[in-house]
């Protein structure tokens, strides 16, 4: 990547969800704006939320997070 | 819907316009994206304003909204 | 209400639904408050958002209001 | 109305207040700013708040608005 | 005063300043407003900032604040 | 206190009032909420608003502010 | 559950700490909760924050979060 | 200027535009001020926002900003 | 353009860059946009960022715009 | 102090605490600032906090502010 | 610790960065504070954002923070 | 620079002047960090503030900015 050299990027709004950790969450909705966008290039997390079953206990995580990639 | 088994949204930020009432602004808008997108889900209001009149009247009531989906 | 006497309020965060409005969901809400707290005094709006049906309909506005309330 | 013609606007900040809905306390802050302001222009919401009587039922909405007019 | 009766607010957003505290410094912000608007009603405080001299004094308090009357 | 050992902290919304001063007022709400609830701990302050006597004179402040307090 | 049946939410702000992770501190913050209230239904993280030893170790997360259950 | 002798100021939001730039608007905005207030002292922008033609070029900046003056 | 007749438009977020100054970023990101996009509308500049050289110098600007856009 | 003359400020994050009152925790932050600190200039209060006693007591305010200091 | 006895707290803020964890990064930012100030007291996390490989792997977690410090 | 080599950042405060532009101000600013500081990033715009003589003419803008860097 070079500075200066008038690079544009779009950012997207997407939500992960894990059974597991914010991490995974955040891996998965990365895996998946990867499917169909190129060059990602970061994240920004903007809200952690999550379910919690009626034995209360957490049974997902939703990671909302903003992933920024290079438009050709 | 089933938690906990990784589904993955998105988010767009869409504005609708109605002569009427908040109400119908956010229809509308929630009407034209589901012409594109599969699995709305579900909306938050970000901002409400409005464009008035030479007489003074509200003619438009203007409703910023992010919509979800479901990624398939 | 005499200002300056040393009042004491409460506010808790309700959310009310209704299919039809904005102010039904908010009416709702503080109905319900009603029913276990005395002397509601007003309430703030906070976030608005809905459901959105499988055929693209907006099923349910939900508001998230702040309800304050005098302590005796 | 044409756009890059140097257009300077401002913006006031005031509350309407109605029995009956959002979108009525929104025109009443309108129609009272068009008595003292000419080419009112647009709103923005900012709040909404309300008033609950004893009884429990919301008895006056109050929506904090900036209303944007022209200057001449 | 009575709710419902389709009352109309103003706000105004005014800076007092006092070398002694932040009471001080709102009621001189309202004294003003008071010579100039009738029927003011409530304040809300926005900002509170200050001035220090050159010995490390906090010699001004500033309080930004927003300042609601009743229009007739 | 040791941290550490898994406590658990809840907030509350508390609005003291007084005719005197800010501080006055927080220690009001911190009061009341002393009667009902053990183990109060921290406080933060929300919003600090006030009441405008007809004569122009600040006749009460009044601080929302959150409660912490230790759960059992 | 099913959407547009009135249902109605109410929201607590609650500080779960752990040693471990932000995730184990979001558990205990909800299995806290869970003891005291019924039908938990999903939190929203607020804050995270948490307490450094005195040897720059983080001994402690503690994670600020709302949780919501359904009112009967 | 002399700090600690209660000067108070009053802040106004006003939207100036121009075809050339940020800086420009924000001149415009200040001169039109100026027209009709005297002793203004500082701005703060709030938001830049701008026009764009049909042929995708931005036609005009809008700047949105709070200049303070000083009240007699 | 006429009021009140039902338009919807979409936002999207893009970065733009430059090495001269905040006006050529946002024109770059709505140069960008308008090469996949119809009937660009506005601008909200949300961030103001930049790169610094090793030398000190500051050799790009970064804007985070929305750009909205009528839709058909 | 003279405008324009390219003044370049620096701005740290310090914590006062007093058990008397917000003005004189301010102070104290100021106080501190200027023994390791030349030129301060002016403060900004950013949040206000404080600590409740077993006997239900605000036994002491904290409060966050930035202070602002000229650099040579 | 003894509240009341006038404690002096600095705030800076630190970008840690970690392949593993959210957890990590706030821990790594952590230890290299810990290199260059005593007592460091407290953290608070800002922002949680990271980097995305050419293969759609989350690579760094970014975790921007505040830590809090006691002054001598 | 590569990612996931932990490294850290830290981020000052500083507010650049300028009697010209908006960039100029961010570019004084950075040049005044370089001097006292290695391996500056990147800058972020939190402000856009500034001064009005007199005659009403904008004599220096005022800019709010926090620059990242490297820490060794």
């Amino acid at each position: 990547m070079t500075y200066g050299d008038t690079r544009i990027y779009k950012k997207v709004e997407v939500i992960g969800t894990s059974t597991e950790s914010v991490e995974m969450a955040i891996q998965r909705a990365v895996d998946r704006a990867q499917k169909s966008l190129d060059k990602l290039s970061w994240f920004e997390v903007q809200e952690v939320r999550g379910h919690i079953n009626d034995d209360g206990k957490v049974s997902e995580y939703q990671v909302v997070l903003k992933i920024a990639f290079e438009l050709a």
